[in-house]
C-alpha cells in the first residue's frame, strides 16, 4: 500500500501518523510545500508578537522525527501540481530546483488547507501587505513587526484579532478594519461588544462597517484608503479577511466541490474517487446538529478527519460525525467562545429558537479574583433542546463552552443543564455553576415560569426604529409595555433604559398600587436575577410581565453593538 | 401554606428562595442555629488563611436581604429540638434566652447539615482542638491562627488539606495526620501522590497511615501523641476526619436513616412522612450511575435538592437524579478533581472495569506556561462506557473533569470522547484536547489496538510482593515479561523501572533481532505515547506486547503512593 498525503500540517500529519500505527508495511509519502511539516500554525501570531520567543517551538513534529519515528517519506518544499486519476499518479515539483516527477499512489489524501483570501483591492500586492499562512509568512511578519510603528489589520475575525493583539505586544499602533458591523462575525454582535471595548482599552482602533478601498505606497510605508473616505498611514498591512479552500488540485482532477469551494467528501472522508480522500480546511463537511453543509477551518476537526481517512484506507469503517463549530479566541485578557449555532445562523436557517443571557462570575464571588462573564444560550422554544451557546469574559469561558459543547453533542436540553453536577470549590466555580444558572433561566422560560423579553421588545427601541410598538408585538395589544427597573435607586440613577420607571424589587410588594394592572410590564435589573424574582412576584399578583433577559448588562452590550 | 425549614445554609436557603418564587402566599420560616443564614461555608478555610480578607464577604445572603427580598421569617440562633409529627409542630429554642415554643408547620424541610466527627481520642475536647463547621468556628480558628506557630491537622481530606494550606498561608508550621495510606481518600492513591509531594514542597509534614492516639495539654499548647509513637507539639489542632449527618431530629421523630446515618428520602426529597422533606449533607442519596446509596456532603447537590423539595411542596413533580460524586479541591498551586466512580469503589463493588492514564499538558506545549496534568479514565472493558475519571495538576483540571462529568451524565463511552469537539486556541487547550487524548488511548484499549498493562502486571513488582510472576498472570504463561523502555538512552539513564531493557522507539524497527519473539513484552515510555507506537510496531511484527499505561510517570506516582 502506497499512500501519498498532500499537505503535512494538522490533517495530513495526523493521517500519516495514524496510517503508520495501523500499518508497518505501508509506504507513506508526506508532501509539504512549505519548509517544515506539522508546524504550529495556531501559534504563528504569538511568535510574531514575541509571546512565543523561540521559533523552534513552532516545529511541533520536526521532519527528522517523522522520518525516524514514523518512517515517513517526508518531502518538504514540494508542490503537488496535478492528479492523474486514471494512472494513479500525482505530479510533484521540488521547489528548490523545479524538478518535476510523477509519483504513483494507491491512496491519495488531500490535506492542502485553505489560503488567505486576497481581496481585489488596488495595492494588495505591495510588499508592505502580508498574509499569514505558513512559517515563512510568520518569518516575514516577525521581521516587519520589529520596525513597524503603525499597522492596519484588514479583517476582524480570529486571525485578525490575534494579529492585532500581537502587534500591540510589539508596541505597534494598530487599526483593525472590518467589513461587518461587529468584530468576530461567527458570534452574535451583542456578545462580542465587550471584546471590542477591551480592544479599544488596549489601544486598538476599530473601524467597523468599513473596508479598504485601496492601498497606496507612501515612502517606506503605505496609505490605506477606506471606503468611508478615511486614510490610514501604515508601515505594514495584514490581510485576514478569511480563507478559501485550496481546492485547485481537486477541481482540476474533476472532483466535486461545494458552493463555497470545499472539496466534497462522504463521512469516511472519501471524495467521489474512492482512492482519493480529503481532510481539513480544504473540505466541505456537515453540521453535526442538522446535517447542513459547512466549512470549518479549525485544527481539531482536521486532526480527527486525518485519523478517519487513515482508518478507512486500512479497512476500519470509522465515520466523521460532523462539526458543531466549537471555537475560542483569546483577545488580550479576554476570551470569546462558542459552540453550536449562533442566533444569526438560526435566523438565517429559519429554525425556531429562544434565547437567554446570564452574567455570572467565573467562580464564587466571595473568593478573590472573581470575574463576570456573559453567556448566551440558544434552545428550542418547545422542549428546550440546546442549539448553541456563546460565552465572553476574562476567565472560565473555555470551560463553560466545553461543558456546553458536550451537552449539545449529547443532545441535551436546558433541563439537563439544571442537573449537571460540575466540580465546585470556590476557586473554580460556584455551587450553582454558570452553566447550571443558564439552565435554570432557560428552563424557567421553557416551563413558562419566567416569560422573557429581549431588547427588540422594548417599546423605546421600537419607537427609535420608527414604530409605535415593540417589534415583536402584534397590533391591537393595548398600551406599550411599562419598562420597570427593579434595581436600587442608586443603580437606576447611574444609568437606565430610557423611559423606565424604578421600583426596587425589595419595595415591589408594598408598591404594587403604583402599577396599572392593565398595562403589560417588562421588568429588568442588572443581570436578570432580581428581574426574575420581580417577574415571579408580579405574575402571582396577576400582572402581565416579562423579564428582560440579561438585564441592563445585555441591554448595554446590545446598544454598544448597535452603535458601533 | 406554612413551610418551616430547619437549617439555612445551601439546601435550606435554596429551598426557601425557590418556595418564595413559587408562592407569594406561603409563610416561610427559616430556622438557623448559627448567627447568619446562607453563609459561604466553602469559603471558611480561606477566611482563616487570610485569602478572603473581609469576614462580611462570607455572608452571601444576609438575613436582612432574605427578609426584604424573599419575605422570609428568618430565625437565627434558633435550634430545633423535636418534631411532633402528629401535631405538625416543631419545638424551637431561641439560644439567646433559651425560650422554647412549638412552631406549627404544614410542610417541614430538614436541612440540618452534617457535623464534624470528633474521634474518641483522649484530649479531643481540649480548648486548643478545633473543628470547622460554622461561622463562629471560623472566627475561633481565625483568632487562633494569628498566634499559632505549630498546628496539627487530623484528617487529610478536603477540609483537612484546605486548612493545611491556609495555616501555611498564616506562616504556621503544619502537620497533617491521616489514617489512610494516602491523602484525599475519595481519589485513588496513585493519582494524588503528586499532591502529597506538592504539600511537602510547600512545607507541610504528612503523617500517613497514622492517627492521633491522645492529645495532652503542654503549657499553652498541646502534645499530639500518634499511634506510631511519635509526638507532635502544637499550638492548635484541627479535627477534619469527616462529617456525620446531623440526623438527631429525624431519628427521634422515627424517620428512617441509612447505615451511615443519612436521612432516607425518595427522589422528591420526601421522607417516609409525606409532610417532611430532607435535603443536603444530612441525607442519604443515590448514585446516578448505578443507583447505589451514597452520602455526598457537597454544596451543589444540596442546592439542587433544596430546589426540588420546594418544587414538590408546590405540586411540581421534579425528581433528584442522584449524584455522580463530582468534586474538586485546590491545594496550593495544584488541584485534584474527580467524577463518577474511583477504581477502589469499582473494586469494592465488583464492577468490571479497565483504566488508562494520560499525562497531557493543559494547553498547547508551544504556548508559554503549559503545565502537565495527570488523568485517569475508568471505563467498562466491554463497550467502553465511562465509569469515572480523575485529574490532578496545576491548571485546567477543573475543565477536564467538568467535561467528563457531562460525558458520564450523558452515558457516553470512550469512543464518544474521541469525537468531542472542544474549544481550541493555544492558550486554552490543544487541537487534541486532554479529554480527546484520554479517549483515543482508552478506545485503543477497548478496540484491542493497544493492549495495556499496569504497574501490578510488572514482573519486578510481583517479585517484590513475594510472587514469581505478575499478579494478574495465570500459571503456566511461560517466562515473565520483558520490560522494555523505549525512551531515549538519556531518559533511561536518569531513572527507569528496575530490570527494564532500553531500546529507544526510533531504533526499535532496526533492533527487533534483540528481542525474543517467544517472550511477552511490557513496553513503556515517559507518559505512554511512544510506548503506544512501540506497541503498534511490535504487535505488527508478531510480538505479544502491552503498553504500560501512563508510562514511567504513572509508575513513579504509583511507587510514591505505595512508599508513602
Amino acid at each position: 500500500m502506497r499512500i501519498v498525503i498532500i499537505g503535512a500540517v494538522a490533517g495530513g500529519a495526523s493521517a500519516a501518523a495514524r496510517a503508520r500505527r495501523l500499518s508497518e508495511e505501508a509506504e507513506i509519502i508526506l508532501v509539504e510545500r512549505g519548509e517544515a511539516p506539522s508546524f504550529a500554525n495556531c501559534g504563528l501570531p504569538y511568535y510574531i508578537g514575541g509571546v512565543i520567543e523561540q521559533r523552534d517551538k513552532l516545529l511541533v513534529a520536526p521532519a527528522q522525527r517523522l522520518i525516524e519515528r514514523y518512517r515517513l517519506d517526508v518531502r518538504t518544499r514540494t508542490e503537488a501540481l496535478a492528479i492523474d486519476r486514471a494512472n494513479h499518479t500525482v505530479r510533484l515539483r521540488y521547489l528548490e530546483n523545479c524538478d518535476e516527477y510523477d509519483q504513483p499512489y494507491d491512496k491519495l489524501i488531500l490535506s492542502p488547507g485553505a489560503a488567505p483570501i486576497r481581496p481585489p483591492v488596488p495595492g494588495v500586492d505591495l510588499p508592505q501587505v502580508y498574509t499569514l499562512r505558513e512559517l515563512r509568512d510568520a518569518d516575514r511578519l516577525h521581521a516587519a513587526a520589529k520596525h513597524a510603528q503603525r499597522a492596519v489589520v484588514i479583517g476582524g475575525g480570529f486571525i485578525g484579532l490575534e494579529m492585532a493583539e500581537n502587534l500591540v505586544h510589539r508596541g505597534i499602533a494598530t487599526t483593525v478594519v472590518e467589513l461587518a458591523n461587529q468584530i468576530l462575525p461567527p458570534w452574535d454582535a451583542e456578545m462580542v461588544s465587550p471584546v471590542a471595548d477591551h480592544l479599544r482599552e488596549r489601544g486598538v482602533t476599530l473601524k467597523l462597517s468599513n473596508a479598504a478601498a485601496a492601498i497606496e505606497p507612501a515612502g517606506d510605508g503605505v496609505i490605506v484608503r477606506l471606503r468611508s473616505g478615511e486614510s490610514l498611514d501604515a508601515d505594514m498591512v495584514v490581510l485576514s479577511v478569511g480563507v478559501r479552500p485550496d481546492n485547485k488540485l481537486a477541481v482540476e482532477a474533476g472532483l466535486a466541490v461545494g458552493p463555497r469551494g470545499g472539496i466534497r467528501v462522504n463521512d469516511q472522508m472519501q471524495t467521489a474517487d474512492p482512492d482519493i480522500y480529503a481532510v481539513g480546511d480544504a473540505i466541505e463537511t456537515h453540521s453535526s446538529l442538522d446535517g447542513s453543509p459547512t466549512q470549518i477551518p479549525l485544527a481539531g476537526p482536521a486532526n480527527r478527519q486525518g485519523r478517519i481517512a487513515a482508518d478507512n484506507i486500512f479497512g476500519r469503517p470509522t465515520h466523521y460525525a460532523g462539526t458543531q463549530g466549537t471555537a475560542i479566541v483569546g483577545v488580550f485578557e479576554m476570551a470569546a467562545a462558542l459552540t453550536g449555532f449562533s442566533e444569526k445562523a438560526l435566523k438565517a436557517a429559519g429554525t425556531p429558537y429562544e434565547k437567554v443571557y446570564v452574567h455570572p462570575a467565573n467562580h464564587a464571588g466571595y473568593y478573590p479574583g472573581a470575574k463576570q462573564m456573559s453567556m448566551k444560550l440558544l434552545f428550542a422554544p418547545d422542549g428546550g433542546r440546546l442549539l448553541g451557546a456563546q460565552a465572553v469574559g476574562r476567565s472560565g469561558v473555555d470551560k463553560r463552552i466545553d461543558v456546553l459543547a458536550v451537552a449539545i453533542k449529547a443532545g441535551m436540553s436546558v433541563f439537563d443543564l439544571e442537573e449537571l453536577e460540575l466540580a465546585y470549590a470556590p476557586q473554580f466555580g460556584s455551587a450553582k455553576d454558570p452553566v447550571n444558572m443558564a439552565g435554570f433561566v432557560a428552563a424557567g422560560v421553557v416551563r413558562g415560569d419566567q416569560p422573557v423579553a429581549h431588547w427588540d421588545d422594548l417599546p423605546q427601541l421600537a419607537a427609535e426604529d420608527g414604530q409605535s410598538e415593540g417589534l415583536g408585538r402584534p397590533e391591537g395589544l393595548g398600551p406599550p409595555e411599562l419598562v420597570l427597573d427593579v434595581r436600587m435607586a442608586s443603580e437606576f440613577a447611574a444609568g437606565s433604559i430610557p423611559g423606565a420607571v424604578n421600583i426596587p424589587v425589595d419595595e415591589l410588594r408594598s408598591r404594587l398600587g403604583e402599577l396599572d394592572p392593565a398595562r403589560p410590564i417588562i421588568a429588568y435589573c442588572q443581570v436578570g436575577m432580581r428581574g426574575y424574582l420581580a417577574t415571579r412576584i408580579l405574575l402571582q399578583y396577576g400582572f402581565n410581565v416579562r423579564n428582560l433577559s440579561g438585564g441592563y448588562t445585555t441591554y448595554k452590550q446590545t446598544m454598544a453593538a448597535k452603535g458601533a
